[in-house]
């Protein structure tokens, strides 16, 4: 194979998709928590192309600014007239590229690294084919052009759906419409491409027979349908999530994680999660989420930018907000949200508390029902609580504030003063009782109520 | 078509269905949220019958009851003795009714408008059948009976699956058991139904036979499987469940919501959302829901009765409940429930909140933890929370109350008074500290917890 | 039948199932919460055998603690030599036996106790066949020995699919691995076991043709695919959680429970639902639950080791767990925690709110984001609340304490006495108000916000 810096990508992602009746791009569109033009990108990127190249065009800023800081240039495409005329814009920004070009689509983002460098590994074999055309042998074929064969992987001709004769109809190649050609072939070859059909529109397909009249052999090689399917509509964006979380949750069990309900379980593209991991039905992973060995990640469970150590234990009903870490052993438990704090190794947060902005000691317990109140309306502030302090339940904590190591918290306190190392401190009223006024309470409230 | 007031429709619901082994009538399980019968009520309907009568038998006041207000007519059949026999029990009802009947079953609740109407029209077209028998090619055959056509789509013959020749179980079409008759017709050819058969009933479809003697060609029509199947046990129930949610889900899909996992997301039968809506996975849909363009449902959160504005983010963990209204841009966060409650414009309550009773002004701010008191045992009071308030973590509001525009309410106070317009609260106790006392306390349990 | 006390089973659990990537024995993987030796042994026991032996090798102290209590020996491999030579370890155990011995795998773990009976029935009917061999018909063959019948029931010759030819790959009959066999046989047969192939193992499944040159018919009968899947590997614990739970749902159903979407149901392997409880989506049982007639279990619910009475209402976003007690007509609301708990009849406790360790008298109510401070970090205390009394809400009761009946405690307060009977308590600080004040800090925070 060249040298891999010797090859360009063109995606097109001029269309907006009306299909997905969105006032955001289809491309934009994540799946498992990623745009889908950044799982195309990514992939991309695995083969350090020299240059790639987004064709846009309505909406194009919202891909500029969703692409902000990716290694990409832009071609506008004014007029939507045809996939032909849309690589074309690409032309300028490639004037200086020598070497293979891969045709990509927005809107088609799981073609894998491995297929792109097979594709582009054909084009460069000593029989120079001129184009590689990717195909896919898809369930239901209606939907696409045939690829006919002729020899080997030689392409007779393509032929779309509507257009094919019953025996043409009967073979089951079809065309992604991804392609890799040389670049000083497929800007020549498109100049030659004309608009006279029904649409006016200048195809991108038709490359291949004008490569085959100047004598070149263009080939097909094939992926699987799940790389090469499109994404034109809110259905089939959630049949492509479902397939990533299928292949996602089959890697994880392979990797010795139990999912005990593999179904309800959904990951994010980047979720790691280490052996002898359990989760249990219904978790939702958002992004940037690791999990260390042996966690036990409890039913009904969401986790967003979190780090989960060895042996911790999460849930049920854990919310795990960016920022969060668990350290070896620590366990939130019930109704619990956690964000922007460290809960030391072997520390407990077991029910309906609130932990934002804090870092908890080794060994510490908070209560049930304690919220540190971290947020003036204006600015965050922090809690500190040292290690082996216990807050006890129903414990507010205004922020900034500091617990000494060892110190206990008195339930129902409102702390808003440090506490010393090992003090005990109590914030609360003084309990007072009104003998038998229940009941004259009751006799009112009925009446109140009766009327 | 003839004038639709004079359609007519029988709905039988005699038998309470005892393979569900329930204490509630067959008819009145629910599918998304709404008992079957309702489902089929709803679409008889959309015809705007002259008149609907409803035959039952054991548990009549079940449905008598569950039907309060509805345009329908009761008949009741004391004793089951078939089909044929249940309608008969609709004739002094209809004593005066000339037109259509349809022949509807409570417990074969999804048929649709279109295919009733269907019925009817080819009922009334110049042949003039007599009978227009609803037959389906089910996937599996062996329950039912088969319709034998003839020429074109008159009936020759219907038989029972056990009677049926090789011949005959070949054929796929089979009854469904709802029918379109002539109110003038179905009556009289009911008076000549005989119940000399093994189980000594009148049965409904032998009346197909009778018309035939006549010299009336019965002709039959047909709808998918999904439209006619019977629901008899909760296996059943939850297959027609499953059957109305995957239609709603896509059904959303085109209207330009995104489901990220559309089978972990339920919907009820009037469930509005606008587009660019996205849902995420593990939502539950009650009754009376409409969220708003852009608005962001997150994972496990449950709704009910509950309006949500544009762009509102809610959940995740959110519970809003019957007559919560979220206005534009406003904020429910994890672990809140909300009842009979607004949240204005671009208020939010973030964290383990619960909202009864109360309107919170556009801007304000309800801290983690924070609880409206709004009941007493007896009776419930209000909260207002003025515009741009901030009310701190933890903090009781005692209805009822108002807290003033703009005011701030200090983290884990106990609010009883009104407070005023621009004004700081507090109400917690004092903060007392016991130096070096944690320790002889620890010292003191840890030997009680030896003991 | 034999008298059943003369059965014994041999159970082999020496792989510590390396595809599960685990540190835990694959074998004490559960399925529906239970290990799956455990539902193994369950099966085994419910033919009340004279012996059961568990050969052992690796890890045997996971395995044998686990075991703790349960009625069987254990026998050592302590090199992995084969199946023939891990039935060898347990001949010194069973060296009185006198009798059927069931041959059984500890990662198949859904053998039926009626196939089981089925095995023995068979090897002791006249014709003394001397083995019995478990056979089935997988989906897809291939990975499994073919077993090739002759006349009637009786084993021809068993054959690995590698070594199958054409017409022997096309027998669908397929070795499980699992026999009957006499004591006496067993023993005498495994003595004449070779290692003479390429992996130098003992063979288990040449006895059969041992047997055959030895005069005896060994005989095949058969089990459905369900029961004697084995599982390896963490996606094949899934496939077995899976099965399990459709059957599980599919049992619920039929006796009368409705599953609104069955689904997004777990249940545990001793789940216990009377008629007509109705569990809505996304609910998860752990072990050791019962709910009783018309109880209703609501979206997103928890429960463990709870018992739920008639007509309760759980959830939605109910935690149950150990030691919870609902008695008839009680609610637990959303975000609510109970352990250890009684929550008397009519009682309720629906939002934001922990009990434990606490009794609560019939008719109380128990107000939201009220918290039973009950563990002091060292020892749990008890909270009593009589009956009929009102809790109102953010309250915290400070363990040891006890409401006394018909009391009510006034919002926000801190318990830390007993409140008598129909008296009002309120512990709460004195609220103060700075008018005007939030205006100035409202400056200075925006100004430190803009540092």
């Amino acid at each position: 194979m060249n040298d891999s810096s010797s090859i360009a990508a063109i995606i097109l992602a001029a269309g907006i998709g009306s299909r997905m009746k969105s006032r955001t791009h289809k491309v934009l569109h994540p799946i498992a928590g990623k745009p889908m033009i950044d799982h195309l990108l990514d992939s991309v990127d695995a083969l350090a192309p020299a240059k790639s190249v987004v064709v846009v065009g309505k909406w194009r800023e919202q891909i500029e600014q969703a692409l902000t800081g990716r290694p990409v240039d832009f071609a506008v495409q004014e007029e939507q007239l045809g996939t032909g005329h849309a690589v074309q814009q690409a032309a300028p920004g490639l004037a200086d590229h020598d070497g293979p070009v891969l045709l990509l689509f927005g809107d088609v983002p799981m073609v894998s690294p491995a297929t792109m460098r097979r594709m582009v590994e054909r084009l460069e074999q000593d029989d120079d084919p001129g184009i590689v055309v990717l195909a896919f042998e898809p369930e239901d074929t209606k939907a696409y052009g045939r690829v006919i064969l002729g020899e080997g992987d030689r392409v007779a001709r393509m032929v779309e759906h509507k257009d094919a004769n019953e025996q043409e109809r009967a073979c089951r190649l079809c065309n992604s419409g991804m392609m890799a050609v040389q670049c000083r072939d497929l800007f020549q070859w498109l100049g030659k491409v004309g608009n006279d059909n029904a649409a006016g529109e200048y195809y991108l397909p038709d490359i291949v027979m004008i490569a085959k009249e100047e004598g070149r052999s263009p080939v097909a090689i094939t992926a699987g349908e799940a790389e090469v399917t499109g994404i034109n509509s809110r259905a089939e964006l959630a049949a492509a999530e479902a397939q990533y979380q299928e292949l996602a949750r089959a890697d994880a069990m392979a990797a010795g994680v139990t999912l005990r309900a593999p179904e309800t379980v959904f990951f994010s593209h980047d979720t790691e999660l280490g052996p002898d991991v359990v989760v249990e039905p219904h978790v939702v992973f958002g992004p940037g989420v690791k999990v260390g060995e042996g966690a036990r990640i409890r039913a009904f469970s969401h986790l967003e930018g979190a780090i989960v150590g060895k042996d911790c234990e999460v849930g049920p009903y854990a919310r795990l907000r960016p920022g969060a870490v668990m350290e070896q052993g620590a366990k939130v438990g019930n109704f619990v949200e956690m964000k922007k704090s460290t809960l030391g190794a072997g520390a407990k947060a077991n029910h309906l508390t609130y932990l934002g902005d804090a870092t908890i000691g080794a060994g510490a317990n908070v209560g049930a029902g304690t919220i540190t109140c971290n947020y003036d309306g204006f600015n965050k502030s922090t809690t500190h609580i040292g290690e082996g302090a216990f807050i006890g339940s129903n414990t507010s904590l205004v922020a900034p504030v500091t617990i000494g190591k060892g110190a206990i918290v008195g339930a129902g306190s409102v702390i808003t003063s440090d506490v010393s190392v090992d003090a005990i401190a109590v914030a609360r009223g003084d309990q007072k009782e009104l003998p038998g006024k229940a009941a004259s309470f009751r006799d009112r409230a009925r009446a109140r109520k009766g009327k």
